[in-house]
C-alpha cells in the first residue's frame, strides 16, 4: 500500500520532469535512441530530470523486441566502458607517482561508465525490478554474445551490492499469503513441479509443511529464493510420501526432523548472487526456535549430474569407476520401465550404490570439486553427505538425471562451520560412514572423506 | 515486528558462527584486534563465519572509546587501501596492452580493500545502521585527521549506492506515529528547535500542519531527512505566527499556500548524500494531490551566512557592497535589543534590504555560486528567490546569523526544471522582480538574474 | 497475526480454567452433557471458569453428529426458555402495579435464558464464529423442526446486535488478498459460479473489475457478503461479455458505468441480518470517489422467480396475465435448445417482455410486494427497475429460472432515498418508462409505477 | 488507516441520506429536537436515512451544553420506556394463556424503546465511541438524577453485549506505540500519576517494564483498561523503587516475579462492565509464556478504604477492632510528617498491622464482603491476600487513604479458581498465614480465612 502510494507520487515527479525534456515521444524508441538517452543520463546533473530520463530509458527498453534489446546491450558493451583517454592519463600518472591519490583517480577512471548509468537508472520508481529483468535478458544472450560479459559483470557487481544479505527479509509463505505471491511460487518451483493451486496448498497449508522465502524491499511481490520444508519423524528416503495427495498431517510439535525437499532460485537476473546458504541457515534457526522437538535438519535432494557422468564413463576408454560388470547392469537400465521390475532393482542396487559413492566422494572436476552441482552447494554450506537413497524418485526427470537416486545432506548445527572450513580449505567432503562404505575397496586413501566414526 | 523477528533469527545464526571462531573473547577488543579481524573478514570465504566476524567487528567497534575508534580509522586508512603490488602490475599491464580486460583488472586492483570490507560488514544484522554511525564518527574526525579523507570517500561511495533514491520511502509523521520516531524528530530538528512534546504536537497534529520524512528499509526507526509544512492562505513573512502556541488552525481544504518552514538532515553519517531535493519535490506532489486548493509552494528559510558575510565586508579594505553610510547604520545594530527599537528598524530596513539583495544576487564564492548555503540548495533545486523578509525571525540564532532576515524560495512546478537548468549550466539565479528592485543601481548588467516580468 | 496471538493466549487461560472443573473428559460428550454444561454456564458466576465452560460446550458441540446437534437445539428450545415461575410472578406484579420497575422485572423475567447462555458462550476465544456456524446448523433444521423457531429468534437477535452495521469493515478483494479468503470467495459465489482460480483472477485482477466484501473483526478470515463489479462504458444487456475469458480490459479512468453483476451472502448463520443495502451504497460511494468519470451505477441481476410464476400462471384457471396466445408461444419454449433458434427468440420476445413487465410491476405477493426476491431487495434499497434484458443469460440456471431474462436496477444517488421512501410507505415501484411501455394496455392505473418522464 | 477510510466513506453515505431529510439545519438543535429525531429514528424503516438520522442525533447531542444533554436524558427516561399500552395487553394475554409465545411478546413489549434507539444510533460511523461518551455524561448525572437509572441500565446492557470479552484485543503498549494512544495512557493513569512523557517512558521502555491494554475494534485509539507491570526478583514492599527515576533495569530473562503495580479503567462510559479480571489473567499467561523464569505473579496495590474505616472506628461507640491503646497511637499519626519519624513508625507498626489484618480479614460490609474495594476485586478474581506492607507508599494520597499501607495480592495460577469459587460461594478470603498472624487473638473462629499452612 505504502509502496504503491510511493510509486504514484514518484511517477508524478517523473511526469513533470519529462515535460521539460523536449523530445519527440511519438516515435517508437529504437536501441540507438536509448543509447543517446543513456549518454545524457550519465552526464545529466539534474536529479528530477535525471529521474525522468531514467524512467524514459526503462520504458523504452521494455517496449523493445529481442533484437532491439540486444542492440542496447551492444551499445552498453561498446560505448559505456571506461573513458580510455582519462584512464590512460591516470595510468601513466600512477606509474610515475605511485601514490594513493593517483591510485584513486585510476580507480575512478577505470570504472566502466555503465556502472554509473545503472546506478542512475536505479533512481526511477520501480527501477530495481526493471534492472533485474534487464539482467535476465542479458544472461539469456551471454551464450551467443560472449562480448557482453563485461556488461554482465557490471550488473552483477551492482545488484550484488543492492541485494546484500543485510537487506533481505525472510517471510513464511502459507495459505494466508497474497495470491499474487503464491502464483509466483507455483511458477518458480524448479525441482518438484507444483501442479496447481491444490498442490500448492498441500505444500504450505498443513501444519507439518512450511515454505520460506527471501524478499527484498525494492521487489515487494517477488520472492528471490524459497525453500520447501516437510516436518517428519524420520529422515526420508523418497519424495513420493512427501508430495502424496492423501496424507495424515503430523502434529508439528511431535516432529523430530525437518526435511528441505526443494530449493528454487526465482530470479535469473540475480544469477551469481548467492542466497541459498543464508536461507537454509536462517530457516534452520527459525524452525529450531519454533519447534524445540526438532533434532535433525536434512535435505532430500536430487543428483542432477549423476547419469550424465555415468554416460561419459560408459563412453570413456578408461573409465574412472565403471567396470565391465557394471556396464552390463547399466545397459539393462536403458529399457523403459526398468524401475518397475523388482528383480532388476535388486540387481542394480549394489552397482548404482558403489558408482554413486564414487561419483560423490571421489570423482572431481578440474577444480577439484565434486561433480554434482547440488553436492557442491550443500557441502560448501557445511552440510554432510548423510545418505544415498537409490530409487527415491521415479519421476521422468529423476530417472533421466540420476536413475531415480536422491541424497540426504545433513545440516548439523554443531558441525556446519567445521565442515565448511574443511571443504573450503582442503576440499574435504564430509560424509557419513554408511556412504563411504558404499565405495568399492581401492588403493585410494580413505582420508579424502571425513566422518564422525 | 518482522524486522525484530528477523534480527532475532540472524543473531542466532551469528552466535553459532561465532562459536566456531576460536578467539579469546574475554579481552576487551582494542583497535588493533579489530584491524586483525577486518583483515580476516576481507579474506574470509565462508558466509556464516563471515557474518559472525562482521558482527564481532561491529560490536567491538561499538565498545571502543574515542581514541580506540580513531585508531580503527587509522588502520583503515593505512592498511586497507589498494593492494599496491597488484595495482602496479595491473597498471603496467594496462599501459602495455591498453585493452578493456586489463582496464577491468586495473579497476579491481585499484579499489581500496576497505570497500570490500565495508560491503562484508554490511551483511551482519543491523549493520547498515552501525555503518552509518561509524561514518558519523569518521566525519567528526576529518577536521583533525585529513588523512582519513580516503576512508570517508569509500564510506560515502557505498552508502550513496545503498541509500539510492529508489530505495527511500516517504512517510507522513503525525500524532499517530510511534513515539520512538517522534522523539527523534524532536532531537534532530535543526532549524527551529522543538521545545518538547507539546511543541511537537503543535507541528504535526493540527489539520494545517504536516511533517514528512524519508526512511530507508534498513533503518526502520530512523528518519533520514524531514520537512515541516504549514498550510496557509498567504506567503508568510515571519516564523513567529507559524510556531505560535495559540493559533486557530486553518481548514486545510481552504489553504492556498504550502510553506516549507524547516528542513533537517538527521544522519551525519550520510553527509554528502543528498535527499532534500527529492523530498521537497515529492512532498509538493503529495500535497498538490491531497489539497487541490493549494497553488503556491514556498519556503520560509533562514539566511545562515548573511551576517558573517557582512562582517567580512566591514573588515575588508574595499568592500563589494557596503558603503560608509551602511557602515554607520550597521554599527547601531551591534547594540543588544536593537530589534525592539522601531526607529532603528525603520532606519535599518533599506540598508539591510539592499545589502541582502547584493548578498543573494551578486556576491559569489570562488566557484561562482551564491554565498548562502540555503540559497545554493533551493536555487539548485530549481526554486526562485521570491521574497526577502527583513525581520522575519528575532530568535537569538536568527539575529546573530542574519539580523533576523528570512527568505521565501518559491517552488513553481512549471518553472522548476527551467530554473534548475539555467542555474546548473550558467549559474543564473531565478529571482522575483521585487527582490531585484532591492539592488542599488550599479553598472552591473541586469541579466544576471532572470525573472518573470 | 495479532488475532492468532490473542487466541493462543486465551486458549491458555481456558486450559487452566478447565483443570479446575473436574469432569470426566474421556467420554465423548453427548447432547445431554452439553445441556448440563449449559445449565452450569448460565448460573456460573466465575469468569475464567465460565470461559472454560463455554469453550467446553463449543468443543463438545463441534464433535457431535447431526442427531446430537439436533438434540442440543431441542434442549435449548425446551429447557432454556424464560423462567416461567419468575415470569408469572412478574406478570402478576406488573398487572397490579403497572409501574416501570415492575415492567423492567417483567422484561428480565421474560427473556429466554438461552440469550444469556449465548452471550456467555460468546466469551470464549473464537466463539463468535462458532455461534454463527451453530446458527447455520439451526437454520438447516427449521423446516423439520418448527419448534426451534424461538431458539432461532434468540440467535438472530443477538447476532444482529453483534453484527451491527457500525462494526462492519469494507475491504476490497483483489489478487493481493490472502488465498485463505480468496478460496472462500470461490466457494460462496452464489449467482455466477466461479470455475476456479483462473476464473477468480479474471474477476478481481483486471483494472476494470472490482470485488468488495464486508468483514467483521471477530470473523477475521470470513467474508459476510460480497459484490462483484465490472466497470464499463454502457449499461450491459447480458452477462456473457462480462465473464468472457478473452477480453481487453478497459482503462477504469475511462469507465462511465459500474455494474454490480453478482451479490452473494456468505453466512447462512447470519440469515435475516441484512448487509446488502449497506454494501451496495458504500461501494457506490467508494467507486464514485475513486473514479470521478463514473456516472451510472447499475446492477445486472437475475429474476429467480419469473419462470416459477409463469408456471403457476399456466396452471391457473384464470391467470393474471397469460393469454391463450402467450400460452402457445410459451409451450414452444419447453423444447431444449429453443434459445438457439433465432426465429423462436424473435417470436418469444414480445410475449416474454409483456409478461415480465407484468411480473415485475403488477403481480404482487399477499403482502403487496413484488414477487421477485431480487426485485424486492433492490427496490427496497431505493433502486429503479431500469431495463429488462430478455435473453441476457443462457446458462442452465438462468434458462430454468427466467427463460434467460436479466434485469438492470439503477442506483441513482439523487433518487435512492425518494424511491426507497415511496416503496416503503406506498409500495410504489420505481421503473423506467421503457419498462412500463412493455406492459400491455389494460385498465390498470398507470400511477402504480413512478418514473422520470 | 482502513478505519479512517471506512469513516470517510460512511460519512459520505450519511451525507447523501441527510439531503433527503428535509430539515432546517440552521437552528441549533435543542434537547427537544433531538427527542423528535429519536422518535423518528425508532420508527424509521429506511437504513440509509436511518444512518443519517442517527448521525444527526449524535452530532446534535455533541453540540449541546450540560443542561441540554440533561434534558436529552430526561426525554429518554420519560418518553422511551416500554410501550405501556402494548405491554398491558401483553401482560394480560400472558396471564391468561401462560404460553411461550405470549411470553415472547411480553418480552418484546416490556423492552424500553430506548434500547432499540441505542441500537439504531450505533449504526452511524463512529457511533460506538459517541455512545460510550454519552453514557459517561449519564453516569455523571446519576447522583443528581436517580430517575435516570433506567436509562443507565439500558446503556449498560447494550454496551455490555458489544464489549463482550470475545471482542476485546490485548495489545502491549511500548515506546513504539503511536503517541495518540500514549497521551491517553498518561491521562487515564488513576493509581500512580504519570508525570509526563519521560515518566511514561520509564514505565514502558525499559526491558523490565510492561504495559498492556485491552482495546475494542470500534474504539481504535481508546484503551479500555490497562495494567502496568514491573519484572523483579522479589515481591516488592514499596512503590518507590518501582517508580524511581534512576534505576538499573533488570534483564527480564532473569526476573522471577511480575508485579502488577497499577490498573486503570479508562472509560467512565463503560462503568459496570468488568474487564480487569480478564486482563490480569491474560497478561499472566502472556508473561508466563514470554519469560519462563517468572514464577510469581503478584500485585502491589493500595488500600483505598483503610483510613476511612479507621476514622469510623474511632468515632464509633463500640468499635469493632480499635482499642483505647490503638487510639492513642493513631492520634499521633494525625501530625503531618509523622511518617518521617522512625520512632513513631516503629510504634505504629504493630497497631496498624493488627488493625489492617482485621480490616481485610474480618470487617465486612452489609453484603458480607470485604470493606476494601481493591481487595474485593482481587479476591473476587481468585487472588490471595499475600502480604500487608505497612509504609509502602508515602505519597499524599496513600497517606491520606491508608497511612501509606500497601498490599500484595498473589495470583497463583494453580489456586486462582479454587480461591475464586470459595470466595464466590462462601465469602472465604484466601490469605497467607503471615497475614493472619497479624490478627490479634480473639474468640473469632480461625477458619474465616483459608491458607496453605
Amino acid at each position: 500500500m505504502s509502496s504503491s502510494y510511493l510509486n504514484d507520487l514518484l511517477t508524478t515527479v517523473v511526469e513533470r520532469g519529462r515535460m521539460v525534456i523536449d523530445r519527440n515521444r511519438s516515435r517508437r524508441p529504437s536501441g540507438r535512441d536509448l543509447a543517446e538517452l543513456a549518454e545524457a543520463l550519465v552526464t545529466e546533473p539534474g536529479e528530477a530530470s535525471g529521474m525522468a530520463l531514467a524512467q524514459e530509458i526503462l520504458d523504452g527498453y521494455a517496449a523493445l523486441d529481442w533484437a532491439g534489446r540486444t542492440s542496447v546491450f551492444r551499445s552498453l558493451a561498446q560505448g559505456f566502458g571506461p573513458d580510455m583517454g582519462r584512464l590512460e592519463s591516470a595510468a601513466h600518472a600512477f606509474v610515475e607517482s605511485g601514490d594513493e591519490a593517483s591510485a584513486m583517480e585510476l580507480h575512478r577512471a577505470s570504472e566502466p561508465r555503465r556502472r554509473e548509468l545503472i546506478r542512475r537508472l536505479n533512481r526511477a520508481p520501480g527501477a530495481t525490478a526493471a534492472l533485474v529483468n534487464m539482467r535476465a535478458d542479458l544472461v539469456a544472450r551471454l551464450g551467443d554474445h560472449p562480448e557482453f560479459a563485461g556488461v554482465d559483470r557490471d550488473f552483477e557487481h551492482l545488484l550484488s551490492s543492492w541485494f546484500n544479505r543485510g537487506f533481505l527479509v525472510l517471510r513464511r509463505i502459507d495459505w494466508s499469503t497474497p495470491a499474487v505471491i503464491l502464483e509466483k511460487i507455483i511458477r518458480y518451483e524448479a525441482v518438484h513441479e507444483i501442479q496447481g493451486w491444490e498442490d500448492l496448498r498441500r505444500r504450505i497449508d498443513p501444519p507439518d509443511r512450511r515454505l520460506y522465502a527471501f524478499f527484498h524491499p525494492a521487489l515487494v511481490d517477488e520472492p528471490l529464493i524459497f525453500v520447501e520444508v516437510a516436518l517428519t519423524t524420520d529422515m526420508p528416503e523418497a519424495i513420493g510420501p512427501i508430495l502424496a495427495e492423501q496424507r495424515t498431517p503430523l502434529d508439528p510439535d511431535r516432529a523430530t526432523t525437518a526435511v528441505f525437499y526443494s530449493i528454487s532460485n526465482c530470479q535469473t537476473g540475480l544469477r551469481g548472487i548467492s542466497f541459498g546458504s543464508f536461507l537454509i541457515k536462517q530457516v534452520v534457526e527459525e524452525l529450531a526456535q519454533t519447534f524445540p522437538s526438532l533434532k535433525t535438519f536434512v535435505t532430500l535432494s536430487p543428483a542432477p549430474g549423476f547419469r550424465r557422468w555415468l554416460a561419459r564413463e560408459l563412453e570413456a576408454n578408461s573409465p574412472e569407476a565403471v567396470t565391465p560388470a557394471d556396464r552390463k547392469v547399466l545397459e539393462k537400465l536403458e529399457t523403459p520401465g526398468w524401475h518397475e521390475d523388482p528383480a532388476l532393482l535388486a540387481e542394480a542396487r549394489p552397482v548404482l550404490g558403489a558408482l554413486a559413492a564414487h561419483y560423490f566422494l571421489r570423482s572431481k572436476t578440474v577444480r577439484g570439486t565434486p561433480r554434482d552441482a547440488v553436492a557442491r552447494f550443500h557441502l560448501g554450506n557445511g552440510a554432510r553427505l548423510e545418505r544415498i537413497n537409490l530409487f527415491g524418485d521415479f519421476s521422468d526427470r529423476a530417472l533421466s538425471n540420476a536413475y531415480g537416486l536422491m541424497v540426504n545432506y545433513l545440516y548439523d548445527r554443531r558441525q556446519i562451520e567445521r565442515n565448511h572450513e574443511a571443504y573450503a580449505k582442503a576440499g574435504t567432503i564430509a560424509a557419513a560412514p554408511a556412504v563411504r562404505r558404499l565405495l568399492r575397496r581401492t588403493a585410494e586413501p580413505r582420508q579424502l572423506a571425513i566422518s564422525d566414526e
